[in-house]
């Protein structure tokens, strides 16, 4: 079923023409990337890594965390397990960089045990970056086999400070205007972290902004959704982290933002001035800013509604009224 | 579980504080209407009823379309069966003053077949109007024993035109600013509708505003707000009509629209005025005007979605993690 086949059926719905908004506009443009609209296989992917950036302060909780919450994403009690038991996801945990020993049940995607401290020296070796950019590739590949669609998550203390520096680096954002407190930072500690980045953006300026101040994470992510793009596998964008990569997936080939969606407009600042910069209108507006592809899977559960009315509708000569649109 | 509760345990839980942004203070209103956070129950009831204001040309379609939708309601084909068997909500359709014989498998509210013409003399007596509130207290009588949350939804073509005179008797609005296209007016319809509600409000000034310009599925859910409150029944907020019946519901006890939690804001333009003259902050902005209860379909599925995370994530202490935010 094409875009333009989608378009044709939800004008032959018993209904008034557009009254279903967004939605309609929604399965359009997922019809347009998959061919189809079936949403039968769906999985929320979380990319984890730690961060160098972490010694400058610049978060709210110590690295130590990130580990934590893999395992509890493992365990199954984290939000966005209860997300995916909810719609039908399946969690994937993909470790690109955790600052622990690999943890069963993780795809196995370490680049390293956190990226170096950006604010000192580039966050990744150029072949780092390749390497990781070539693992969210092939991980794509496997995923476009089983999956309709993609969610993206990440779990990493300090990627917030990366992603805001991708941003700045990227679309030429002011630090002082787009960072902000990330998983809780006061402040003054937004402040310190707005000026780390400033810093970090003159010593690398010049360089490739992925390999300088980009997470393995974040690095995985764009390689997944240029992979993404030759197979048509749909990609449902969550907030800051997978949106920076976005960013860098663009930098790289611009048509790959054709296979991404976006769930919604996190809390972040930052977040608002990158969808502005991708002229991309999120679904929801719920100030998140929880990461863990949270508002990937309710972005995903909208898209399932709206797949589900334009599946399951009856159409006017199914109801017996004329589609005329007559005016008494 | 009050809604203190709520929160204490919302900050027990392995994330960022507030990260759940919305979807939090979601969950706390929601406590606080029911004292607990169950919602296995959940309804969306279809108040349905002709409307006498169709002669002057306010609609882009017949009246006939009235009954044939709640037929196509009755064989599971529109839009909220859909989505109400996406989410497992109950269908609850309520004949209020639809034009055509009683349909078994409707609940039975008629006060009689459509209001009268609203531009030439009121649309219900008095004692009709007295009648449909009191249908509508019944009703959230016996849905409060079954039923945790209700979502309004609707069906009446001409409705949006009641609804638009209610908005502006009550909240003092221009029909020249907030008359939309309803189900799909053109430019020219929409002006003709602004004149027609233009002049009732002159001829009715004085007047109780729900007799004069309401429709028998308005009177009736603003009578079923008016019971849902005392019993503590929770009620999500549709469009512009259900809106409409919270703005009437609020001119006779202003305490009852503390059971409402709004789910979306519409793309007419009178629902955001509406909206606004309630400090309403709704869940989802989706550009939807299909009524029915779509909307508040959807939003019940984020709140239960939100009730999910509330009770099923991991604590702090659960996930190992010292909650004490502690600045590296």
């Amino acid at each position: 079923m094409t875009s333009d086949d989608v378009t044709a059926r939800w004008a032959s719905l018993a209904k008034p023409p557009g009254s279903l908004g967004v939605l309609e506009d929604l399965v359009e443009r997922y019809a347009a990337i998959r061919g189809g609209v079936s949403i039968d296989r769906k999985a929320v992917y979380v990319f984890c890594a730690d961060h160098g950036v972490t010694v400058e302060g610049v978060s709210a909780y110590p690295r130590s965390v990130t580990a934590a919450m893999v395992a509890n994403f493992l365990r199954g009690g984290a939000a966005i397990n209860v997300l995916c038991r909810h719609h039908a996801i399946d969690p994937v945990i993909i470790d690109c960089g955790v600052d622990a020993p690999y943890s069963a049940g993780t795809i196995d995607c370490r680049i390293g045990p956190g990226t170096r401290n950006f604010a000192v020296e580039p966050a990744m070796t150029r072949d780092e970056c390749v390497r990781a950019l070539d693992n969210g590739r092939q991980l794509a590949a496997t995923a476009a086999e089983r999956y309709d669609i993609i969610g993206l998550g990440e779990m990493g203390i300090g990627n917030t400070t990366s992603a805001t520096a991708l941003l700045c680096a990227y679309a030429g954002a002011d630090p002082a205007e787009v960072t902000g407190p990330g998983a809780g930072l006061d402040a003054a500690g937004v402040s310190r972290k707005a000026s780390v980045i400033a810093s970090a953006l003159d010593l690398h300026r010049g360089a490739d902004p992925l390999a300088a101040f980009g997470g393995f994470e974040i690095a995985t992510m764009a390689g997944f959704i240029l992979g993404a793009h030759p197979r048509g596998l749909a990609i449902m964008a969550d907030g800051l982290i997978s949106t920076a990569a976005v960013l860098a997936a663009r930098a790289i080939d611009p048509a790959s933002t054709n296979v991404v969606l976006y769930a919604h407009r996190s809390a972040e600042p930052g977040h608002r001035a990158m969808l502005d910069a991708l002229a991309a209108r999120p679904l929801l507006d719920l100030s998140l800013r929880l990461g863990e592809g949270t508002g990937a899977a309710l972005g995903i559960g909208l898209l399932e509604s709206a797949i589900k009315l334009h599946r399951e509708m009856a159409t006017f000569a199914e109801a017996g009224i004329s589609s005329g649109n007559p005016d008494p």
